[in-house]
């Protein structure tokens, strides 16, 4: 079982171009197979192979929020249950529900997207996030005109992905790299980045994006994330990104000698740069988010350990 | 003659990777190759040859200062000479001079450096740029222990030739991609970055320089531009760096239909944003430079005529 769980959760682990969401959604999946698993007949093993399931998703992915809810949900539906078939029902139920509201969702946050994209101007989008491609392609379905601008987001190029992605989808599209972010961005009117984690002092998302809304605050730009509240974590929570330190060679494999590449994927936004969160509630500021943290409640198999890093957050 | 001409300055035309001063010492073989030319024996023709060459070199890198430099020295040295062994040897007493001082200007902007290199810190460099490296590796020769951090510089990816080189002069280099700066930079205590210009409005160097400066400022981390003063230059010649534009295809080379993808090389960095440019004679100033431009004199056929572009500075 637990090297099955290994080779389900190896593609959720090595995905580096896919938003939160859409690892979510295949997170449900996980779940699904593992929850057919015919070895598993008592309580005590479905509820064993649930618990394991969910450790393991959320470390292979600890900066993906939507993740961690998921699996909390699972655990907290099932944590009081004795009955194998409840079992099976409550955590199908969890699922089910998790995947209609992501969908919900991501329909509500496009309509409250819409009111923040000017008519006829140049707007940017940072990584790769399926809420901010949905919000931008409903906004152009309405008939709103716009053109996009993004950059391709080294190292992993999820940013070519959305642009593709945008271009595809009907819209006019300025791609260049990410250094080249502060010369088009000078002609954008709002930004637009997605978001894997949102808790207290900000939101985690994609490296760069710290350097991206301290220009855009610089140029008077107003910077959103776009995020459903499923994004919403403990403060400790948040800091696991910290654990996601890549591989360099994935950056740069033969450097010289005495040349040390780090390669670390997310970083931390304060909501002091940010002009909002846009989520399926509306546009939340920090005390609407330190609402939802007060609402939030952990199962003790997904409680964060301490840890140290050498590159502490700002 | 100009067939020929074409064929010397193309490489220093592809060159994306070196810094302003190797480039202009290739400039000076230019000019040498061209003086030795047998077939040029009356004033006329030299003078003709040399002018055509000036206008050439300096249209080959219309960002890189020091061409424009070497190239207005030149011509007027020779403007107003009518013998050809005169005008031979003028010229060659210019490319002489230029070159010494370019190596004795670096060896003195090397000691002005020092100085601004905390022991034991982290420092990080933008870039490629040989004064830059220079004066890095002239610190550790001296005895000073730091570690520089670089980035790859995209598109070209001239930040890892720095990272090797500062590396294999006995440095401990950090290396990351160019958005991850923001990460790193919290951590650094000085940033230097070369500069291919230098004139009223401020610092013109690789694109990625304006957004770094943004973040320094926001981290409270002192950053310089460290340049000779041949990089002053006329305030019209300073934005011939929007006529550098390269192909699209060079970032990415399949995007989707209705993906227009910008390769713009330079950008403007503001003297606000700067703590100073390290230069010869010693750290200067928004004043110094203005002092420095007023007894600048530009030869006639090196003058800039009038441009539009599409992305205007800020």
């Amino acid at each position: 079982m637990p090297q099955n769980l290994k080779e389900l959760v190896a593609p959720i682990s090595d995905d580096l171009t896919s938003g939160a969401a859409e690892i979510a959604l295949r997170a449900i999946t996980v779940f699904q197979t593992v929850l057919s698993h015919p070895e598993d007949k008592t309580a005590e093993a479905i509820k064993k192979s649930l618990n394991q399931t969910a450790v393991c998703l959320v470390e292979a992915q600890p900066a993906m929020a939507p993740v961690f809810h998921l699996s909390n949900q699972v655990l907290t539906a099932v944590e009081k249950l004795d009955d194998p078939d409840k079992i099976k029902d409550s955590t199908n139920k969890v699922l089910a529900d998790f995947e209609r509201r992501l969908c919900e969702s991501a329909a509500q946050i496009a309509d409250n997207v819409f009111e923040l994209i000017p008519a006829g101007e140049l707007v940017f989008a940072y990584s790769f996030s399926s809420t901010v491609v949905s919000a931008l392609l409903h906004a152009r379905q309405k008939g709103r005109f716009f053109r996009a601008v993004c950059t391709e987001s080294r190292p992993a190029m999820e940013g070519r992905k959305l642009a593709n992605m945008l271009a595809d989808g009907g819209l006019e599209v300025i791609h260049t790299f990410d250094s080249a972010a502060g010369l088009v961005l000078s002609e954008c009117r709002a930004c637009f980045m997605g978001a894997d984690g949102i808790s207290r002092p900000g939101v985690v998302n994609k490296v760069g994006s710290w350097m991206l809304a301290v220009a855009c605050r610089e140029l008077n730009i107003p910077i959103y994330a776009i995020a459903g509240t499923e994004k919403i974590v403990p403060e400790d929570r948040l800091f696991e990104f910290e654990k996601h330190e890549r591989p360099g060679a994935e950056v740069w494999d033969s450097p010289s000698k005495g040349v040390a590449v780090l390669n670390r994927q997310f970083e931390l936004v304060p909501f002091s740069l940010l002009s909002g969160v846009v989520t399926e509630e509306g546009i939340l500021q920090e005390a609407d988010i330190e609402r939802h943290l007060g609402q939030l409640r952990v199962h003790e198999s997904l409680s964060v350990q301490s840890e140290s890093s050498s590159f502490a957050p700002r």
